[in-house]
């Protein structure tokens, strides 16, 4: 018996469009004789679809869509649809008014409901603010074979893996119990670094525990600040794995159950290859992100400010992979403050992808401010609000042109210097999407240098896990050496390096690590090796940076803990540790 | 039996200067003779902490700090407490790490607690984040009286009086059955036009259910977004009002509990009065908010810019109100699209209020970005853009001035054009609190006559309610004649008026309220008297004004949906419903 599982990358709200990739998904499966068709959770309408279930007229549409897919579907292929069902009995007996549910389409019926049981309410999940846990686990019995239907979370409580229990109940457990021959999931678990290595591992721990194959189909593609990475994979009783989807792609992959071995057969190789390495994973999270984002919302081009520092090279860069360097527009804004080699820098950058480019200076727009600035200022000395002037006029000029021309803005700023303030708002922070907003500043070196040893070692066909990444580049190099090897500065004094304000990035890395995924505290970041008064100073950067941080763009997630919808921080809150309380 | 309610306004995190306030209201009850003290819900951090209740270092001083309150406090009077306590059986069983609690500490010590069953996890509140629901009602027995405890939710499941359950279990119905002689109840119930009118029919229809009396017990304050309007109350077994402490201020009431009669007895009238109508209810949230957000925050002193429209000259007297007319600067900066009434306007607006400002002409900015522009922007006709360079002017020069001087920089758009994108991103949008982002053009009307009928009528003290609410005017006016009757308009172009663009702000509003309170669908919108090309474009422009409202400053809610921590929607998204689909 031939199971697939179709990675889809399904628009959030597209219920037309998302239906159409799970009908064309079904029409190819089974034109190669698949008998059962899995489809990542909730693929009906996209994960997350958030605050849209709260509109009756949403969840009628995808009641009605599903319907009409049930009837256009082939009508001998079993699908399972990710979508949202009613709950009957939240009026009287309490509990929230929907489930999420996958529903078993055949025969052009709705012949099978299934409901998620475990409901995530931590980082970036909140569903407890939609969905009533299923209250047991059921099986779909296709020819005779028993297959355990489970959503996402519903795979996440194994204590021994994990050291602790997450939840009350085990549905793995509760379906081995019932008896099964394999288990199927419908996922759309969100990437973060090594997040693959965790899923296979979790999954074998389950088959070594039940004895019980997993078929594991999880959602791909960028939706706002969270990227899915696809993976979906499926591994027979042993723990062997028989198949696996492309990383951050659209896929099909078909996997062979043998009835009467009760498992899964290899009968040719289905595995993709994985990333060579984190850089390179992330790399192609944040240009799946950066691709989708720009696509969903709309857009075709992106524009961006060109520094010649290192996190406005690798924005570009990404850019360029995501939606071609003809569509990406660099804008070169050099002040009186600004080195020679910033704009040479920059200007190699350009040459190097073949991006477009445009140089305004800001040496007269900042003449102006000083103007209008004269009498109210006279008597003040060159501080803080004069470089974020300069800051805010280049996100002026970069709003206005992408105003004018309908480019989407990039920010470019990295996760070390959101976390602690070393940015200016309405300034650099400006932009439709943040592109390396969780990326800490020693991982920006890193992929940079992979990007380069990468372009140098292949040539043309810089990354060939895939065809989406590719960047088609005419230079041997892709960022400037000198980007890598130069002190960085935000340049809006003369002389000016970003080490005048904060520690070495290696070290400053490590604390806000700590501090900001680990929740450790002061003393325990002091225990760990690190200067207290270098501790003390990042805690209070950071917890003073709060302000900003509400106000920056949606940031692409690479990490376990990044500030977007999974950090929820008060802002007017006077709770600053130090080392020594 | 005396009984009383601390009204406390604790800031986030603030674990010792929140304790100091308890001990302050302890004793001020002490020397009356007060036998129990009621302190709000997590009275000792404040509500809400978010995700600093992740860092375990914040809840183990929360531990620390509470059983040195419990050692400091008057050892004969009963304090109950809100805090929080680990649950013991997370790691074992599944399940938060975390019980929302209230402690009660007596004699030194801590005697009893209390943990929350019912967990909101809907609008702003995300309670199942954090916490375990607790698995059963207590009781608290003080001289043979019993006490049934209860947290904020715990109350908010009466079926008859919402016409639906909301939750499986009703924690006042085991009380009752477990036997009890009164509630209470402590809470952190966040404001809303309105919401003291429905908790107190609520807590009425729960008398009448039970026959027990209760004495409910509200945080007062702003805490970023979200306003707390105090207003704690008792009421008697047969429903009568015994207390109600003030709205919108630090308070402490006291009742008095007869054990014969199992009944609260008025000895005196402690029932403070409600505001007068919704514009001063309104009025006084605003003002509390923005005044606490300025304080929390470290701040003394405002800054923001006047248009001459209404929307700034209201935020003027907010701020006037909040921190003093001496510590509020206006910034006017006319264009050459400016008319002479705005500059006009805006300097009768100064002089009615007695605030300071700077006059800052934008015109010759506007010609050097011309001039930037020049080449880049050949042959493209004046637009979107140009109008958007102006206003991100104007957000540099506030955001310079905020960050020369230190004042907190409040931006002044209303719901209405937060709804529809009509703002500018960077640019009017650009401040630390948007202080009337949650109020409809419309109510932004009727409010400013309000405070001009009040005025005139009231003369000098404006606001006869309480101290904290006076402006203190040598006016007899507040907003300028002129202000209330010309056509809005963002006088970004020659001639410009906001009805150019979108539909009169009497009906605009009510089909934003339909489409974002109500969550009704274009269709029904249309039903319900609306012309239905004028829905589908408002709805086509709440959608596409996402990515603004994403990164726009926290804003005071006062309804029931606020564009803030309650408003999570995709911004990717493909969902724009329109009445014919």
């Amino acid at each position: 018996m031939k199971i697939a599982i179709a990675q889809l990358n399904p628009t959030i709200g597209d219920l037309t469009g998302n239906a159409q990739q799970i009908l064309e998904a079904a029409q190819q499966a089974a034109s190669q004789g698949v008998r059962l068709l899995l489809t990542p959770e909730l693929s009906l309408c996209g994960y997350p679809p958030r605050d849209l279930l709260m509109q009756p007229a949403f969840v009628e549409s995808m009641a009605r869509i599903l319907q009409q897919l049930a009837e256009e579907l082939p009508p001998e292929l079993a699908v399972l649809v990710g979508t949202v069902t009613p709950n009957p009995l939240a009026f009287q007996e309490g509990g929230k008014p929907l489930f999420n549910s996958t529903a078993l389409l055949l025969g052009g019926n709705i012949q099978q409901i299934f409901h998620k049981r475990l409901l995530p309410t931590y980082d970036v999940f909140d569903e407890d603010r939609y969905f009533e846990p299923g209250f047991r686990s059921s099986v779909l019995e296709l020819e005779g074979t028993r297959v355990g239907v489970t959503i996402c979370e519903d795979l996440w409580n194994d204590e021994n893996f994990w050291g602790k229990r997450n939840y009350a109940i085990d549905p793995i457990a509760e379906l081995a119990e019932v008896g099964i021959d394999f288990v199927v999931n419908l996922s759309a678990s969100p990437y973060s670094v090594g997040k693959q290595k965790l899923r296979e591992a979790m999954l074998q721990h389950a088959i070594q525990t039940y004895q019980r194959p997993i078929l594991y189909a999880n959602q791909v593609g960028g939706n706002d600040d969270l990227i899915f990475d696809g993976n979906s994979v499926g591994f027979d009783r042993q723990g062997k794995m028989v198949c696996r989807a492309k990383a951050f792609e659209r896929d099909l992959v078909i996997a062979e159950f043998a009835p009467d071995k009760q498992d899964f057969v290899v009968e040719q190789q289905a595995i993709a290859p994985q990333p060579e390495n984190d850089d390179a994973e992330i790399w192609m999270a944040l240009v799946l992100g950066v691709q989708d984002y720009v696509r969903k919302c709309g857009f075709s081009k992106v524009v961006l400010g060109l520094s010649g520092g290192i996190d406005s090279s690798l924005v570009a860069a990404i850019a360029s992979a995501a939606v071609g360097a003809e569509n990406v527009l660099g804008i070169l804004m050099p002040s009186p403050y600004s080195s020679d080699h910033s704009v040479n820098d920059a200007l190699e950058l350009v040459k190097n992808l073949g991006i477009h480019h445009q140089i305004l200076p800001i040496g007269d727009l900042m003449k102006t401010y000083d103007q209008t600035f004269a009498d109210l200022f006279a008597g003040t000395g060159f501080g803080l609000a004069e470089e974020n002037i300069q800051s805010r006029i280049r996100g002026n000029l970069l709003m206005a042109i992408s105003n004018k021309f309908g480019h989407l803005l990039l920010s470019t700023g990295n996760k070390s210097e959101m976390a602690v303030g070393y940015c200016t708002l309405y300034g650099d922070m400006n932009g439709g999407l943040a592109a390396i907003a969780d990326v800490p500043k020693t991982r920006v070196y890193s992929i940079c240098q992979w990007l380069n040893e990468k372009q140098k070692a292949e040539g043309r066909g810089m990354n060939k896990l895939s065809s989406s990444f590719i960047l088609h580049l005419s230079s041997s190099q892709i960022i400037p050496a000198n980007v890598l090897t130069k002190a960085p500065s935000a340049e809006l004094k003369p002389g000016q390096v970003d080490q005048d304000s904060l520690p070495a990035y290696e070290i400053l890395d490590d604390i806000l690590c700590q501090l900001i995924t680990y929740h450790k505290s002061p003393a325990e970041i002091v225990a760990s090796g690190h200067d207290s008064a270098t501790v003390d100073r990042a805690v209070k950067l950071v917890t003073r940076a709060e302000f900003k941080r509400k106000q920056s763009p949606p940031g692409l997630k690479i990490t376990d803990r990044a500030f977007g919808t999974g950090w929820r921080m008060p802002i007017a809150s006077k709770w600053i540790p130090t080392s020594t309380t």
